[in-house]
């Protein structure tokens, strides 16, 4: 089992230690990812108004957000690897074929 | 253009209003993955402990976790298209050869 690691990162102005298995270099990168979000949305014009409550549930739809679109381009990758498999599977049945073919005419 | 929708939802115990393009079916989906997450992230010893900033930062990384994971999965899927493709390529080349092979034994 891998040693846990302590992270400092700064998050949203605030400073934290994370406690965790993750690299140091993971958890560096997800937080860049966190801070470049919630500069991204503090930059609307609605968000400033809000409450603090209000402001954090609309960082967390927002990443949740990112996380669901990911969710289903990991969907529609699958469909496409479905699909090469049936066309490798089709390929490799014509090439069986055509090989049967072949031992065929020079056996004539 | 789509409609704006106002989709009214309660996410870690409070109830707030989305406006957006999304639809609300999609709206609840990701409020109901943000509370189950919400849940998951409670039941741990050390966050009960914790400061409301912290609390939120911990679901914030939590979120971006699962984001993180996904993106990884694309990445990984899209590798395996690469190489697929590759063997398509391969196999249709194999074909193409042996269909040459055959139409020249065919004519002897």
């Amino acid at each position: 089992m891998s040693k846990k690691n302590q992270t400092q990162v700064m998050i949203g102005g605030k400073i934290l230690v994370v406690g965790g298995y993750e690299s140091e270099e993971y958890i560096q990168r997800v937080s860049y990812y966190l801070n470049s979000k919630i500069s991204e949305i503090q930059k609307s014009d609605g968000f400033r108004r809000q409450s603090d409550d209000r402001k954090n549930i609309m960082i967390q739809l927002n990443i949740a957000d990112d996380y669901f679109k990911a969710k289903k381009q990991v969907e529609i990758l699958e469909d496409h690897i479905a699909a090469r498999d049936k066309e490798i599977f089709d390929l490799k049945h014509n090439l069986i074929d055509m090989q049967r073919r072949l031992d065929d005419l020079k056996k004539k």
